[in-house]
């Protein structure tokens, strides 16, 4: 059994490939929901969404999120209205909504409904929200306090960053799901996802980093920062505004004490010895996952 | 100016007659809000949209309640995971949904939102929540507690009714709106709506009963019970379970002591004489509206 942590496309495609090598159901991720918001009285789960997606085979590979097959009959009415719609909500990623906004109510957990979801889609990677409370991850900007979507969305993440927190991670709870899992699983890896926005609010909930630190022998991290870029969002730009090189070495470096072996793009090869004399053990491979057959070679390289 | 307490498409089919005879901008719709409900996490509001939805031409004449032109794509979706999709809620509805609630959650009220759409979609006629606060219609009946929407949507009102109570109708309060336009109005119609479920919501509400008895000369009510049977909906079984009489004499009872004049329609003209003991001005006209030349007639009778 294998655990991941988890943000949203990056993580999602490593996921896909890793099922494609190991029984989906010794698979578990445990996912960023420090970007959930609520918006027109729905819980929207951006991360768990995108994973649950991509493992069913229902993601937009056009727009590179959302469901495939959407239409905006809604959103084209609300923009008629005047609603806020520069959060983008297909007709059928609506339903999702609906249908998890109307369980919460109910009672059930953001776990109860992310299971409910990947079974009724046929998905068997065991997707588990990191928590079940409300944690939001929260920008300091030169336009003052964002949201997450504020900045990342509606601002389209072009504005400097200060500081970034996590609201409400101290006193969240880890599910037992994902402590059971972390413990029973040989091998933890960290996504190649944005350090600071999708890994961090998982890192900072409760026991998280003790037992990363704990397991660091069989923790591995992929950098999602090659030859100094983010292959999407603002990964690099985010780094260097909070005081990190945007390299796989302060990706390195953001996760140190944490991780034993750290994948490298070959692209940044060049970097292998400045990371390797921090006691991680660097593995330089494809990072790249846009092509099936390198995301296959990705995953092959984290699980050999 | 006027004003007419309102349920839904009975209502909605006067104001639209009304409107077309004295300036839309002179009348006031005080609008039941107690089969409101949060149902995915979103707040509707069946009557105020009927009423909106009418009065703006876009009102579903197929199906009788709803939006023209109307698709089911998230329903679709909805129903294929699992979710309660027993409410239908069309996509361009659910925009109007989507954005009410938002509008709640940043701070507006229900009064506000209705303003809102209405300007949006060149209503004039001023529609008006009867209050801003959470009321809500229960049903207790042999299969126990119902709320609104469960009674009549889900169940058909296909159900034995023991009592109905207004939750919350003793401590909310009716907007400064809806008192200035009673005090303003040279007239007040009830109108063909269900007495118990669509009118008794309104009157149960802070002062207004008591306003109608100081107004009573200048009250109508129209009977929504023809021959006995109600055109639409539950009223006739309801007011049998209630204890009243299923006529237009019933209807007149439960409003003894707040209308001064009674419309009923021509095939009840035998009841007329009944009713006038009660010191109440009875008018005989065409009361179904199918027809528009008769919703017509109807409306001109009221403003008689």
């Amino acid at each position: 059994m294998i655990s991941v942590l988890s943000g949203g496309v990056g993580a999602a495609r490593l996921l896909r490939a890793l099922s494609a090598e190991i029984a989906p159901q010794d698979i578990n991720a445990i996912v960023n929901v420090g970007d959930d918001l609520v918006l027109h009285g729905l819980t929207i789960c951006p991360d768990l969404d995108t994973i649950t997606y991509t493992l069913a085979g229902l993601n937009n590979e056009t727009l590179g999120w959302g469901l495939n097959g959407e239409s905006w009959r809604v959103m084209d009415e609300l923009e008629t209205l005047g609603g806020a719609s520069w959060f983008r909500l297909g007709d059928r990623d609506l339903a999702t909504h609906l249908y998890r906004s109307q369980r919460l109510l109910e009672g059930a957990t953001k776990t109860d409904v992310t299971r409910e979801l990947c079974e009724r889609h046929g998905v068997q990677v065991r997707v588990l929200p990191a928590t079940n409370d409300d944690v939001a991850t929260i920008f300091e900007t030169e336009r003052g306090r964002l949201s997450f979507q504020d900045y990342f969305v509606r601002l389209r993440h072009d504005v400097k960053v200060e500081s970034i927190s996590i609201q409400g991670a101290s006193t969240a709870t880890v599910t037992k799901e994902v402590l059971d899992a972390l413990h029973e699983s040989s091998r933890i890896i960290i996504a190649p996802s944005n350090p600071l926005i999708s890994i961090d609010p998982i890192l900072q909930l409760g026991e998280i980093k003790d037992i990363l630190r704990e397991r660091r022998r069989d923790v591995i991290a992929i950098s999602p920062i090659i030859d100094g870029a983010a292959l999407k969002g603002p990964a690099d730009r985010l780094m260097r505004e909070l005081g990190y090189e945007a390299t796989c070495v302060g990706v390195a470096d953001f996760y140190e004490g944490l991780i034993a072996t750290f994948v490298i793009d070959e692209r940044d090869a060049a970097l292998a010895a400045s990371i390797s004399s921090n006691d991680v053990d660097v593995r330089v491979t494809t990072t790249i996952m846009q092509d099936p057959l390198d995301a296959q070679r990705l995953a092959r390289a984290v699980l050999a």
